[in-house]
């Protein structure tokens, strides 16, 4: 998992609440969106000046999106109007926090985590999305805009389900669901990788083979530490720890929270299975240093006896054998390959070099 | 573990209760079974429109089976007859869950996994089976009929046990107690195959053995994975947490329980089987590299001598001893043969090539 | 651990408290003997009809063992005479019990395991010992009659200790301590294994060695799994959550407690000599493949020069130095010793061969 | 991490509450500064003797910094003055103390590390830093001046942020939160030596990298467990368990929380690293083995034929083919270049020793 | 950790409470010494005969500590004076207890061990100590003198510290912290092992040095396991689930929880080095296999090219270059050694031989 090396060292020694956006997204402009609904009626509009924002109401709901963090102004002026606690604006600019939950008095604060696999890469790249819930109002912000919520505003707009006759507990519940419902995309990206990695770990095993099967088994622990604690904060939240969720609502969580475990499981299958690929790797390079030995060894028994052979007729004593026949070369020759092929016979019996 | 792998991915986005059957086995119809039955009577039929579905009654218990899930029109009848949630709903035709019991106000929902091992593959296959337990009513859904709960439905008939006695709550019992039972007939061809590989290992190891070793250990735990949640659901069914056991049930829950533990320690038996066969692959594999490079040095030890002796009485030297000689091309021979012999003898009486 | 694999699967969709003896022992015939005894008097007896067993009475202490299982009526039969629950009488057959305890209204209902250790075959076997604790009653029941009671028999006929005193809380306290202190003579038997496969491992070192280690490690887990269950058995006995026993034979209990965690920690220490052992043993055959391979460049490096200098005055050029030298050829030989002895000088030095 | 070995044994045998110091710091003098202040005014002072220090007062805040301990007539003058525990005194001293919140009735005792890297030795360096929160006052005690809490003596003196409109407890809270701050420099430095070594492990594999590895591996995890129970402290801090930090200050402890968290879960990111590159290590020597025996076989098995042609015409028949052909000698010649690079062709095809 | 082996099983089968001395120290004599005394006077007597012991009196403390446990006789005298359950005599004498606390009514039994490590052996040889502490008074039982407790009888006698001030559970507070103290003692000569280890594993590796880091990993698990339960038992005293300390106290106790935690971590730190080491062990196995090939491989380029040369020069046709030339042997031999001075070249500059 890339890792923003110098977040928070750069924040030593600063006061608390102090706002610096330690992410390396600097999309041009602050884009504001916002939703404002009820049963009857919905209200979208992008926000250009803050002041355009509708202050809360007990008959609508107000749903404003945050795309672009950079600016520590406008974040101080939106926690301003919003009454934001000092460290809940410096956490939501502090694009590294780890998925938790806050209570304060009139809000719940909601940190995850985006992932996208860049499988070229082979790395994972998260994104801080953070999840204001007060009593009618819903503030999300995201570094960048990914169209990860469309499916939702597109729900909204259609009136579909019950989001426009729910309160703004099941709109934060909604966004929940959606950001865990991506995990499982990219899930399948990484699984993809994997098998890929299986396939070349069984035809062509090689150093980067190795190192790959390393760096995305570790890339899914790291996963699975990022995401761990977002089981926790939903499990808090089905057991109803804060008050900002209807109990109607917490079964919908609960179904989140399935999905949740669903996903860890399968990253701890995940790691099971490159932890064998591992092992299998190792004890391929094991047999491999096995087979060449053999080889050498085949080698050194075909010719080593023939070498011996034409040894014994090189020596210059003056009485031996053959060496007046005239066949006497090629008898020397035909024990030769006679060796040399009873050999080779005994160990394509063996299958010395076939198997294995 | 067969992983129907988009199973979650092609929900993301859609509203929650949005029915979408991801297992990929399409019956040709979905098939209702009712039986009906008190103490003293039974009725057993084929339901083929909903509305012959009689509704709950004080008097009887009422249990309907479904096989085949890939309807939802018929699913959402089902779900509208007897009131279930929407997201029970989803997630009894998602039917790749984890084992868990909700409970909800007139009923309790069970998610349990029923389990088959494929032997050619090497491979575990599972299926949802999701019970829906009301005070009189037992709803069990399955993707296909595999005629599991067919000892149960002759139990049923021949009015054997406490079946016909006893309320819903028994009935849900016998169904989790059948599905259990079944764990156990698989355990043992797994551990058939585990014997196979460990014969294979001992006589052939070969890089598909290890493969092998791996796949089945892999298996082993995913399905300890899949079974772990099921301990603490019946644990929890024990426990009494939820009203919809009585009393003297959970004596029986409390036996599952005790098979549900049997198993999966039986299951962390065989992992560590399936680790020490790793272990036992690897180091024979040592051993082989071994056993060649010593048949390497016996060869080379044979011959690098008697090669030295052929070529020191093929120097051109104009004085040598026993060039003259009659026998001189005999002696050299025999010393060759004397030392290949010495050394020969050395290696065979260290039993440098037939033992370890 | 001996598997008696068919266990569960041969009760698969039977309903639940059929009685069938899963075990494989079939002695002739059952077994039962009765001790009465109150601290004044004591009454011995083996019993041939059940009607000879007299009931419960407050006055005395009612002890029955019995040994055999294979035969269901008679087990029927002694369920019925002290109100077992079908259950109970299920699990006393089923002789693949994890040890546990079960509470009836009217009895305790505990599982035990009992060890011996087969040191030809290192295999552990074991047996079900199942106890039931009422008010005034003990029944004791095991497959086959191993004498290991005996020592209790004496001292309550003798009259020693606080037996005949007692409650039967204290018998069966008395039953529990006999079979934990047995498995300490289990234990000196499967260390003296590790000694014995120790000592082959540093002298003799082989594949045979290597998997009678990684059978013994296997062995120890699992009595580990089957002897931990019996250890949170024991210490919810201590906290006297069930009213069985006696506050003060719960001092006792803790006793019994304290050798049940001694043993598991003497398990962990065997696992762990073992794993050791297998480590040993991998780097053993390395160091083997070293040496093999420092022998084979030892030879090589002795002859190869030699070979060359035979090989030099081999050559059939006109005009070459020593040839036509009386000592000529003896040159050439002490030159070739010269080579060879300088190298072997050089690897003794560095103490190539015997050392390492 | 470099430990004062003898630390603790040579307190042995000492009344609790002996005054020594265990640290190897002995700088040249106990320095103590001062300061004292309130929302309105603030007073800096560096204090040569102990009458110097104004006695707590309800309207302005105390901190007192030592720097230096070895001076255990000091260290009980102040013991004395702030009355603090014998055993208290005993710990500022003891330097090699783990971290820990011990409460007393008038103030809290906290022990934290402040860690540093050294990068040319590979070693973490660690300093124990005292810290008494009373109700009015803060005093703090470290081995040696390291200028790692001026930014807060910089806020101070700017009056900026929440600082000198809170109590003793932010005072205390902001001394933690710049410990735990500085941490997070530690971890990139030592994340850059990580980096270095993985560059090293891929180009230049040795066996001082593999050292070097096990060296930040084993300092990784002795760090992790140095800060374990700082984690611990913060979060028993945060739930307010003592009385000493008023609720609105838990909000900033629980900032600090999430930072500890953050900081091991890095920490365990970093070990997997580092147990992944020792595997990566390992099996490159494997495969560099195989390289070799490669390349041994493949001279082998261009020159063995060569000079077994090359014997075969240097045999001592009288009648042999070529021996008399003018172009003999090049035929030969030839055919063992043709061998040689039939092989040579072979290996090349099959890239044996360009890729692995 | 050296065994007592036949502790445990040669009690199977006798009455709980029957008194057998299980260790194999059988020093001379049973030893007593007692302490008597309050802040004002104190009497210290070698005790000869029982009677001599003093009754418990509200106006001193007394102290008795026991040397030498073989005699069961004396071991019940003193039993019954003190009114000790059985149990605990029977515990006191089995001197192979884990560490545990037992409360009974009138006093608290502390089972301790104390450890003494043999460097020449590699070899922790533990001892059981045990302490009862009733309300005026604390029993010590040993099986040998060891002056462990000399510098705290000094300390009663010069009345240092609240010793005499205190009641008996202050003096069994002291004999705790004594105990724990003597434990860094023994943890610095097994560091300085290790260090000897780590030195003789860079320098010499051998298998004695793979074995004796085998054992020392072992002995530290051991260790580990053996002390585990103390901080539990001290843990529980300070949280004072029993009455047996006075508040005060508990100060000190947790005092003495630093100090085992801190043990314990420090264990879990050398369990790690030690781990370490032996990875690098096999690793420095693996590299000088690697080297060995090496240097074949190197001999062999060097001399199988020139043994080629040689030969070719020795074939026998008629018509061969350079053969009658006056200067062709030497041509021959510069050829020689101009392949092999080339290869060598090539490999210096590769660094082959010296590097890795
Ligand atoms: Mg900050
Ligand atoms: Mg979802
Ligand atoms: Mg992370
Ligand atoms: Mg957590
Ligand atoms: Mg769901
Ligand atoms: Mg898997
Ligand atoms: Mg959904
Ligand atoms: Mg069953
Ligand atoms: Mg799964
Ligand atoms: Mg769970
Ligand atoms: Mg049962
Ligand atoms: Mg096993
Ligand atoms: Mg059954
Ligand atoms: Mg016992
Ligand atoms: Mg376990
Ligand atoms: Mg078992
Ligand atoms: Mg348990
Ligand atoms: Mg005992
Ligand atoms: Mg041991
Ligand atoms: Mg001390
Ligand atoms: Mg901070
Ligand atoms: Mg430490
Ligand atoms: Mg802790
Ligand atoms: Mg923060
Ligand atoms: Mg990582
Ligand atoms: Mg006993
Ligand atoms: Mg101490
Ligand atoms: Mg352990
Ligand atoms: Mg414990
Ligand atoms: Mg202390
Ligand atoms: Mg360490």
């Amino acid at each position: 998992m890339k890792k923003k090396r110098h977040a928070h060292s750069k924040k030593t020694g600063l006061p608390p609440g102090t706002l610096i956006h330690t992410g390396d997204v600097k999309t041009s402009q602050v884009t504001l969106t916002m939703f404002r609904y009820s049963a009857e009626q919905i209200e979208e509009r992008t926000i250009t000046s803050l002041d355009e924002i509708p202050s809360e109401s007990e008959n609508s709901i107000l749903w404003l999106n945050i795309h672009g963090l950079h600016d520590p102004k406008i974040m101080a002026e939106i926690g301003l109007k919003f009454k934001l606690h000092p460290l809940v604006l410096e956490d939501i600019l502090n694009t590294e926090q780890r998925p938790k939950v806050d209570v304060y008095d009139d809000y719940l604060y909601l940190v995850t985590r985006f992932f996208t696999y860049d499988s070229r890469e082979m790395q994972i790249n998260s994104e801080q999305i953070s999840i204001i819930l007060g009593e009618h109002i819903v503030l999300s912000f995201q570094e960048r805009p990914t169209g990860s919520f469309d499916p939702l505003r597109e729900r909204l707009r259609a009136n579909k389900g019950l989001l426009r006759k729910s309160g703004a507990d099941v709109l934060a519940y909604a966004l929940l669901d959606m950001i865990v419902d991506k995990y499982f995309i990219m899930l399948e990206q990484i699984s993809d990788d994997c098998e890929k990695l299986e396939d070349q770990l069984l035809h062509r095993p090689s150093n980067v083979v190795l190192q790959n099967i390393h760096k995305l088994k570790r890339e899914t622990m790291d996963l699975r530490r990022a995401v761990w604690p977002l089981r926790e904060i939903i499990n808090s939240l089905v057991r109803n720890e804060f008050d900002f969720f209807q109990e109607s609502t917490t079964l919908y969580l609960r179904d989140v929270y399935d999905h949740s475990i669903h996903f860890i499981e399968s990253l701890e299958s995940l790691r099971d299975l490159l932890a064998g690929m591992l092992d299998i790797y190792l004890s391929s390079i094991s047999n491999q240093v096995n087979k060449e030995v053999r080889i050498l060894t085949v080698v050194t028994m075909l010719f080593m006896p023939a070498t011996l052979i034409s040894g014994i007729f090189g020596m210059n004593f003056e009485h031996m054998p053959l060496l007046k026949d005239y066949w006497g070369f090629w008898i020397a020759l035909a024990f030769m390959l006679l060796v040399a092929g009873g050999m080779g016979l005994h160990f394509w019996r063996r299958q010395w070099l076939s198997r294995h």
